[in-house]
């Protein structure tokens, strides 16, 4: 379900099989064939995830992508997710995945939803862009045959170090960082430099610095 | 007024003045003279601005800093920010500052409150290291003597522009940029370049990867 006529017009124009649009007033949005109901606005605040309901929402089947073949991908790095819960993280990372061109994100089978509402909501359309694959990272990792890049706060400076030009970029969550049981898999650990006295960034702010100094 | 031991802590530990602490249980906390009271968990939830009262919370007076003067700073740019709402995303700007070393950020009197709740919460301490300074930033940015960096969508790309070692770095808000009557200050403009298809980010992830790029 995702709400708001830029994100409902975008989904229209995505691959998605959009199911039903409502609607508590006219809005002019390019519905084709998929059904428009008109609901009271108590409906509306009733279904919204949003307190400020923008009164148009819509609803489409959960796409099935196929498993990724990373051998055969484009360039670039691919991204991994440890354990993030934060809704609004997750979908703040997919929105910078898709700045920076990025495809597919492997996620954990314990990071939140990503069709939870806040998370689409935070991803402002990219969610229709970046593919979100689940499952277990101890598998998936090794099957990329790429070199693991670890974000921790005690690895190579990430601005002296060479970046490999495919590589899998993997962030924890922020109040445990990467799982013990995948640090054995990090080829090598990066980390942010830091110059003040903050403990540490929000896993969304340190995926976005990676990403910026990983992607040419 | 600030909720959590790990915060409250830091809190006593600053130059702040704190008033009162409020518990609803016994906590190990370095209170000194402060005093300590015991409230009930129903008062507690009444208070508390988070969906799990951490069950202890500290009240300081709001800190009155002298004005900056920015001649005689250390190194380093300067941050300012122009009509930044969400109190969450300014927390975490004021996180982001503090990781770069940067004591001092200039805001727009439009600005959301530094002292709201969800802003302190989001700033994770930072709030304490970073002098946040409301004001009119068409008299405040040139007052700085210094060249102004302006983050747009059509400006010279960060990667290749050499950036001055002293300058400020003017944050616009995510919904409307930088406000029409500061684009005659700004000496430079300059965007993160774009590898895909997400429309702009949010204004946090912006001033983080600028910051990357400006901190050395």
């Amino acid at each position: 379900m995702v709400e708001g006529l830029k994100t409902v017009t975008e989904l229209l124009h995505s691959s998605l099989d959009v199911q039903q649009i409502l609607v508590d007033r006219d809005f002019d949005v390019p519905a084709g064939n998929t059904p428009v109901h008109l609901i009271s606005k108590q409906e509306m605040a009733r279904l919204s995830s949003m307190e400020t309901p923008p009164g148009i929402l819509a609803v489409a089947a959960v796409p099935v992508y196929s498993p990724v073949s990373f051998f055969s991908e484009a360039s670039g790095p691919v991204l991994a997710l440890d354990g993030i819960r934060d809704p609004g993280n997750l979908g703040t990372i997919i929105r910078i995945a898709d700045w920076y061109g990025i495809g597919d994100i492997l996620l954990s089978e314990d990071c939140t939803d990503v069709y939870n509402p806040k998370c689409l909501q935070a991803s402002m359309g990219s969610f229709l862009r970046v593919r979100c694959h689940y499952g277990n990272l101890q598998e998936l990792l090794p099957s990329t045959g790429l070199p693991v890049l670890g974000c921790t706060l005690r690895g190579r400076n990430i601005r002296e170090f060479a970046l490999p030009e495919r590589c899998v970029v993997l962030i924890g969550s922020e109040s445990h960082g990467i799982s013990d049981h995948l640090m054995p898999l990090l080829t090598h650990q990066i980390s942010i430099p830091r110059f003040g006295k903050a403990e540490s960034l929000n896993a969304a702010i340190a995926t976005a610095i990676v990403l910026d100094r990983c992607v040419h």
